[in-house]
């Protein structure tokens, strides 16, 4: 199992070992050398063996990696599979479009509510979970107890209800609000997806291949 | 402006510093010091300093932060503002949210055109943008030469436009697909946006809260 101080950048590239293999083992492969592997992610060989040595290291020398071993391990590292209640908070565009593009219970997470202030959208169901007037989460959290929220709302909107969810125990946020919950709040695990953001640093991406100095730093750019 | 070899974590942080600085402008405050900054950004205020000084630092001694300036030096050193003809392919429920959610404008991206294979989807308006045939991408290239593609399809379609996006003159990939361009492709622009692995490292993290050696490691997340 895993060992402590695994830096993040390790962490952010397991979800990534993972669906490489769940692909490999679909495509029927058995076992694949840190060579092989390597070559289809994009990462050196010598990186690979790094990073699953934080784990304790899978592989045998002159066999490689058992395909199903290694992914069924990393689901176990990376805590997949495991019930976790979840809600979603905003059922707006891009709440709707999480709701109907994710795959939750792939992962564990079992939707059960959406919650929405526009009235409009409560009593509407996305995927067969009913949006819920927001008013109304604290008492749904007593009821149903969900661990894990996913906050579609603006910064205000998540900044007054990360304390209502907190209080009523839940302890995950997939975060897409640009409220920085980690600031105000410890002993929670947040996953900020600050789309902004990302926009933001795929201008510089480009503005970079453009500009003189740029290809020095274009090569710190990893395949995440 | 900017010097060479800045490491990707310091370019992850402009944006968010851009954001920060924008919401302070907005609030009508004019300077900061690095240490009222860290405190809001959850960060030191060496750690400030040292990000800032990757691209010559504006603070003066005593003074801190002239906030307009720095917001614009930031925007700047992002390439944010230059005018960047785009098309997003997928115009399925995460593409139209992203149409939808994002303020393209603001940082320079001119949203010209979607495309999908669906027929029902076709000739649709989204924001005031047409959606058209999938298959008339190259040609719509040749005639507007778009510089951006966000990729909002499955990972198969992702890798057969890529080649096509690329042969037109695309330099530039908001990737929400699995399929990771840069492992084919040099001499490209790509920012990922991978929701599933978000999804899968929000696992880890509660987990991680759950696990015996967790607390050491959640040491290492950063507000990102």
């Amino acid at each position: 199992m895993a060992k402590g101080n695994v830096s993040l950048s390790v962490i952010r590239r397991l979800p990534r070992y993972h669906r490489f293999l769940r692909e490999l083992s679909d495509n029927g492969i058995v076992r694949i050398s840190s060579g092989d592997l390597s070559k289809r992610m994009g990462l050196t060989a010598s990186q690979i063996r790094q990073d699953l040595n934080c784990f304790g290291g899978f592989g045998q020398q002159g066999y490689g990696y058992n395909v199903k071993d290694l992914y069924d391990e990393i689901s176990k590292i990376l805590g997949l599979g495991i019930p976790r209640k979840t809600v979603l908070i905003g059922a707006g565009n891009l709440g709707r479009a999480v709701t109907q593009h994710m795959d939750f219970s792939a992962r564990g997470f079992q939707l059960i509510g959406m919650f929405d202030t526009n009235p409009s959208l409560i009593g509407q169901k996305i995927g067969g979970v009913e949006i819920y007037d927001s008013s109304l989460i604290g008492e749904f959290c007593e009821k149903h107890h969900p661990a894990v929220a996913i906050l579609c709302i603006p910064k205000e909107a998540a900044y007054e209800l990360a304390a209502v969810l907190i209080s009523h125990g839940i302890k995950g946020f997939w975060n897409f609000s640009h409220y920085d919950l980690t600031i105000d709040y410890d002993g929670i695990a947040v996953e900020n997806v600050h789309l902004g953001d990302s926009l933001s640093t795929l201008c510089y991406r480009i503005h970079e291949l453009e500009c003189p100095n740029g290809e020095q730093r274009l090569n710190e750019q990893p395949p995440n």
